[in-house]
């Protein structure tokens, strides 16, 4: 073979190996296949195949909750980045940094409505906080590095970066030098009067709330501070009801989650005069409803943004518990679970259930919907844990997630805690699990209904007919995920109670590879 | 129960209607749960679910090209749309018609970026010929049915209405009156002086060629009055590589499909000088490729548009035969087909199994991708099928689209013809096939990879090593696609030689409710 001149491509992916990209989630097709020939040639980046895009990115953003470092995604021209986008939204809300590398026809092709052809700048806009479209060979690795620091920055950003055919395919120049790197821009720094007003607010003359969220909820430390803090302005400790990561179980104090239920959220809060945010904006309600507020606040509390989320809110916690001069609360001790208790599957009997299966030091994937609304606050006493949630609503973001993080933190067992209808939006990512061996245990909550929308049906005062509620049913013909499991290559089992489901994900995490758990809930 | 006045949602349901729509493919969500209560209540428009958007959206599309009336679709916000984009980005390559129903917050929650709040404007725009924001409940009704005019219109569009929460609960004014029908656009005239000029131009003093598509191919009278003017000019007769439908099988004149693969699409035109197009554009590759033209025709061909997308093919076909004086082809005869080969399942082995499969009056969707080049052809003296392919190249509307089509043509059974890395696109159709009992017979193409892609390596000059390879396999776990049918509810069967195949198909279009037939592919 003789030696190929170093194509624009090339040059990419040793510019992204060179800021740190060492992670690469991929569903390419024909636009994106320099990209996989370099990716392939030059072995620097470790690719991962997900056999549909909305697991590529859900991958990606597990990956980046673990690591803190982006992955890169390869997508396919716009229906490509639009079957991803739903998790890229995910990621977005959950100020996940990650770098999309979307290929798109080459320039001289886009004038001919090529089949595939789409505004595709128009498309991946609405889904990332960065774009740039590469212009050439010559440039498409400065791009890339851009890209990555775009991303990586504080707060956490979806840098996307279109890469027009040919920018990948030509050579690069003769004078082609590799990209100088790019640090990342560090957080905002936390301003000392705004510390001294949370102080003052927070001086228990009024019922007042700290609401943090973001990577305060990554460090016990800064946890454990805000939670004494709170104590001592006799303050609410809150964080928003879905998180990138929380640092949860015993030996943590992480605070509590502001419920979904609207009616939930404001009675929590109702009292509330003064809040101090940290990484968090005003809590707003997951959706609008005849007659409800769209701001939980109450509208005369008082708010202060101690830290905003591109500033660094472990660093604000530190310098608010040294003004009100405390020490970290002392955490939730662990307790031996109790003998895991049989009977049936609920809401109500899982927090006990999961809490006594947890093994140490597991990563929980929480896509639990109705089915696990209790299951956070069951587990602080349970085995030390890293907590990750939909962050922005769309479903199907579990098995991807779980996926993601398994690769992220291989040395972990990662627990996927899954209502049954999102998990049959990207159900296809288990086969990314079994190719890689990922000790993955996903426990879906199998209730056979879009449950939730049952109770929001009520909420916007329907008085539903059996047509209506039949759009919310699964159950017709019932959904077997433990065949549907096999047939990707990953094995399981169904339960029916409690105790066998405890054994069930007990067993699961301590093998290695995946593992389904169908959990019948009657 | 006391008498609700009617809400927004109601007039809007009603209005669909009323401008003809009978049919609903949804994945709804809390911002849709109006709708789905109106929907519930009235029982004037079928509603059928869809356990993801792409689902939703391939269906649609496949209703459409079966009834040519739009179906309405209901999504939800932002990432529930972007779910949808890459089978309304099929759809509307194939110029079906199609209102989508996309759901968002009330418009007061929006300004407080709530989880599932993004810029859906911005993201339904690229992927939708018409857009209307509809701005409160006692319009919603006339927007409705602008939609479905602009959908339904020549050609067929892309509709896609915004509705933000209180459009639907809010109660209609007590002036509200119901939209007057609003007529869709009919074709433009086809002009006297192109049809004169394009029978100039098939005058067999240079070679030629007429390239036909849309509803040319919906019409057996078209085809055989276009295959007779290209005989007597000696002219190819062709059709784009992929279509929205085409009548085929023995009594139809269905012309050559311009191939796939670059080179021989080339060959097959490099000595066309005179191109008469009607209802197609100018050929176009489907990639770009290094040193390769965009464009498959040569530069020194002169191309006329007798008829444009807004035209009526149909009519420019026979007004083309009568001024070229030709009376319709004779079709080709049925011929019995020969008593189904054993051996091994291969892309030169399957036309001859399928066409003595194929019952009577099928509907055959075909996103067989690579191997399935050779089917169509092989089908030309075979019972008479409509056939449906992929039309804007997003892998994944297989199942969606055989699931619309049943709903579309209850009384034919359809035979989807299923390449295996697509059909993990959107395997979950297969759901929906089950619970509304549709006769659809997938037969999915097991080679175990991405193979289209292992040529497109190669056609963009690379020397690609086995970790470039390793990411276009799919055989690490296999797939075990009747485990994960039967997961969902429908029943099915592997086989391994043609001889089963054959039988398989033929047994299973026989019996009513779906089926799944894994060609496994040595």
């Amino acid at each position: 073979m003789t030696e190929q001149p170093m194509n624009g491509a090339e040059s990419l992916v040793r510019a992204l190996h060179g800021a740190g990209v060492e992670m690469c989630f991929a569903n390419p097709g024909t636009s994106e296949m320099q990209f996989v020939d370099a990716l392939g040639r030059t072995g620097l980046i470790r690719c991962v195949l997900g056999l549909a895009e909305t697991v590529v990115a859900g991958a990606a953003d597990g990956y980046a909750r673990m690591t803190r470092k982006p992955a890169v995604t390869l997508l396919h021209l716009a229906p490509g980045f639009a079957n991803a986008a739903a998790n890229i939204h995910n990621a977005r809300k959950a100020r996940t940094p990650m770098v999309n590398l979307v290929g798109d026809h080459a320039s001289r092709h886009l004038a001919y409505d090529a089949p595939l052809t789409a505004d595709l700048d128009a498309a991946v806009a609405p889904f990332s906080d960065w774009v740039r479209r590469a212009r050439s060979a010559a440039e498409i690795a400065h791009d890339g590095v851009a890209a990555v620091a775009a991303a990586a920055g504080r707060p956490g950003r979806i840098a996307t970066l279109i890469a027009p055919g040919e920018a990948g395919w030509d050579p690069v120049p003769a004078d082609f030098r590799p990209p100088a790197p790019v640090a990342p821009a560090g957080p905002r720094a936390v301003e000392d009067a705004a510390v001294a007003r949370a102080a003052q607010m927070l001086d228990a003359r009024a019922p007042a709330a700290i609401i943090a969220g973001g990577a305060v909820l990554e460090d016990p430390e800064a946890m454990a501070l805000l939670r004494a803090a709170a104590d001592k302005a006799g303050a609410l400790f809150l964080a928003p009801g879905a998180n990138r990561r929380i640092e949860h179980g015993a030996g943590r104090c992480a605070p509590r989650r502001i419920p979904y239920p609207v009616d939930q959220a404001l009675a929590l809060l109702r009292d509330v005069r003064r809040a101090v945010l940290i990484e968090a904006a005003p809590p707003v309600a997951f959706f609008a409803y005849p007659g409800k507020p769209s701001l939980i606040l109450p509208p005369e509390c008082e708010v202060l943004t101690l830290a905003d989320f591109d500033q660094d809110g472990p660093a604000a916690a530190r310098m608010l518990a040294e003004r009100m001069g405390v020490r970290p609360a002392a955490p939730p001790r662990r307790r031996t679970p109790d003998a895991p208790a049989g009977g049936f599957i609920s809401p109500d009997t899982l927090p006990a259930a999961i809490a006594a299966a947890l093994p140490e030091n597991a990563v929980v994937v929480d896509e639990s919907i109705t089915s696990g609304r209790k299951i956070f606050e069951g587990c602080a006493h349970a085995a030390p844990c890293s907590w990750l949630a939909i962050t922005g609503g769309a479903i199907g973001i579990g098995p991807p997630l779980a996926t993601g993080a398994a690769l992220g933190a291989p040395d972990r067992p990662v627990v996927a805690l899954q209502a049954d209808g999102s998990a049959m939006y990207s159900i296809q990512a288990l086969w990314t699990q079994a190719r890689e061996g990922l000790n993955v245990t996903t426990v879906i909550f199998a209730n056979r209904a879009y449950r939730i929308l049952k109770g929001e049906l009520m909420n916007v005062g329907a008085n539903p007919g059996p047509q209506a509620l039949n759009m919310l049913e699964l159950d017709r013909p019932e959904l077997g995920f433990v065949e549907i499991a096999r047939g990707m290559g990953v094995p399981g089992r169904r339960v029916e109670d409690c105790a066998a489901l405890t054994r069930a994900i007990a067993d699961a995490t301590r093998e290695p590879g995946p593992f389904v758990i169908e959990a019948f809930m009657p």
